[in-house]
């Protein structure tokens, strides 16, 4: 709607309340920006860091449109925004990162066509629509590997591992029988992620690569830097400005990494900040989550120059109940979501422990 | 009321909304508390990133109660708190620090003799209740002196600069004609300031000495570390101590140090977080912001230890219009308030300069 910044007073639009909408919001506010947050969840962590929040469902075009009408421009916390929400949306204010990315990134069928388009590496996969594709897909793909709903899957929700004695009506049961993709099962060395950051006027940086280490299908650890040779740090970085620049995006972008044989794969986009850049808070004068806040509102980016190594850890479900002892940690920062129900697996907060560049063990 | 720590999802309650309750209010939300904002004024820059605010006098006892009872523990962005607002808070929550410490450091005159009587040594002065006084103080001090209201004096305002054919009745209207204090304007070197830090259950720690540049008597740039002696180093960091242990203080404490031939004097205490300290937030883990909202709360201090080298310059009233220029600035970091209205010499924001240790210029 405009190509004009919104300097300081202005207010940002945030879709979705959950840590990172709350992170973004505070970000925001060392900017002197104000920011709107749009949640259906009444107990949403991001209302409680931001001028004012709208409480309503993401189809309600009463609520959306009032909401818009309030603020200078729009991003959002979750890349799962509907389609019609988004267009509601962007005929009031400009929208970023735009929308349309979204209808890439929230199929992953779509998401794999994309990237080998775009000329990068991915693990072999299979289309699945019915239960009657799986074998052929096996039979071409091989075991083990992943059948993974296209939609709406994360921290492990909505996949399966499938061996050469799996049923496969099953497999296909347990997913909800819902289109899907078969993946590869690859035998990864570590998984990387890349944080890039492009603004609106196409400058684009990317962090330090980090390395991330998963438990139970949920990130567990962020390490930066990444123990990965030079060649590779500066092809995963690579990677991260081709897809941000193939999407014309602006914003915070992170793509996900598996080494497999000292080669790189791109698992997955997440068009938005990401758990995995939480180190950035800690370990760089400027976050990712201002870096976004900068992006969208139409700011200068800022350098990404990293003035320590960390180790990022999450803390999950009742892990916050022990918030004096993580508080009292030498060398490290807590942070901690506000979020008031703490079932098992839930992000409750993360911590970053900061070491001397060169230094981390 | 209670000595229990107060853990994610309590509520602060801030007496105040400019910057500093603002900035209070960000650290506070990044470890999973809210605040509720108490302040007269509609433009409070604080209201915008907080869970509540009460924009209400300070005399409006119905207002105070209420804001009151929705918090779990109070504290203020400054220090010019009256009594009876401090009274009625204290009936009915734990107020830290405690405001008793006010009635010493909101006049000038018994913070002096509080400095006296703790040992710690201060530029010569005298007590001025009429215009009558001020010949005898001058034959005792000399001229140059600064004649300053003992109280509500602040960025050089309700003080005059004597020198030895200043008519002293004009003196005195120049200040108001309220009671005052003649001191000796001493020669100093350098003013430096120590942010300490004090926790509910007593233990103490006092950030890197910070060098102080003020121009038209308001604080131009902090560096950090100071350019002193590792000895007057050392003994900077023990006066903050002394006067943080003195008050049996809780929460962060600022002292203004003048040097004058290689001898520190202790110019003025200020009861809360403070301006130069804003380059912990850049050049340490955790900042004074974080740091004071951690005592409040009852939780253990975090380590002080700096990561970078800084410089920190505050944006005056239309400084900060050159926003895009500042943020753009590398290796730097600004910080915006929000403020509506950017009036001459009014604190709009600042901006950190980070330095690898030791290569500050």
């Amino acid at each position: 709607m405009t190509d004009g910044a919104f300097g300081p007073g202005s207010t940002i639009g945030i879709l979705g309340g959950g840590q990172l909408g709350r992170m973004m919001a505070i970000a925001a506010g060392e900017l002197g920006l104000n920011c709107h947050i749009y949640c259906p969840d009444a107990d949403s962590p991001a209302f409680d860091v931001s001028a004012a929040h709208f409480c309503a469902a993401y189809d309600d075009e009463a609520a959306l449109a009032e909401f818009a009408a309030g603020v200078d421009v729009i991003t959002y916390e979750f890349e799962n925004v509907p389609d019609k929400t988004a267009e509601i949306l962007s005929a009031a204010r400009d929208v970023f990162p735009d929308p349309k990315i979204l209808t890439t990134t929230q199929d992953r069928l779509f998401e794999k066509r994309f990237l080998k388009s775009a000329g990068l590496s991915i693990a072999p996969f299979a289309e699945i629509d019915r239960p009657e594709d799986l074998a052929a897909a096996i039979a071409s793909i091989g075991t083990p590997a992943v059948l993974k709903t296209r939609r709406l899957g994360y921290d492990g929700k909505g996949q399966t591992v499938l061996d050469h004695s799996t049923p496969l009506e099953e497999a296909f049961d347990t997913i909800g029988n819902a289109p899907a993709v078969l993946e590869a099962m690859v035998p990864l060395d570590k998984e990387i992620s890349v944080i890039a950051a492009r603004g609106r006027t196409g400058e684009t940086l990317v962090y330090d690569i980090a390395e991330n280490v998963h438990e139970n299908h949920i990130l567990s650890t962020t390490r930066v830097p990444a123990r990965i040779s030079g060649p590779m740090e500066a092809e995963a970085r690579a990677i991260g400005e081709k897809i941000a620049i193939a999407f014309d995006y602006v914003g915070i972008l992170a793509v996900e990494l598996f080494v497999v044989n000292n080669q790189l794969l791109v698992n997955e986009i997440a068009p938005r900040v990401h758990n995995s850049g939480h180190w950035t808070q800690d370990g760089c004068l400027v976050s990712q989550f201002e870096q976004h806040i900068r992006a969208v509102a139409g700011w200068p980016l800022a350098g990404q120059t990293r003035h320590s190594d960390v180790i990022m850890t999450n803390l999950l479900g009742d892990e916050t109940d022990n918030w004096q002892t993580l508080a009292a940690k030498p060398g490290a920062h807590v942070h901690i979501y506000g979020k008031a129900e703490a079932r098992q697996g839930r992000k409750m907060g993360h911590i970053n422990q900061i070491f001397p560049l060169g230094k981390a063990p």
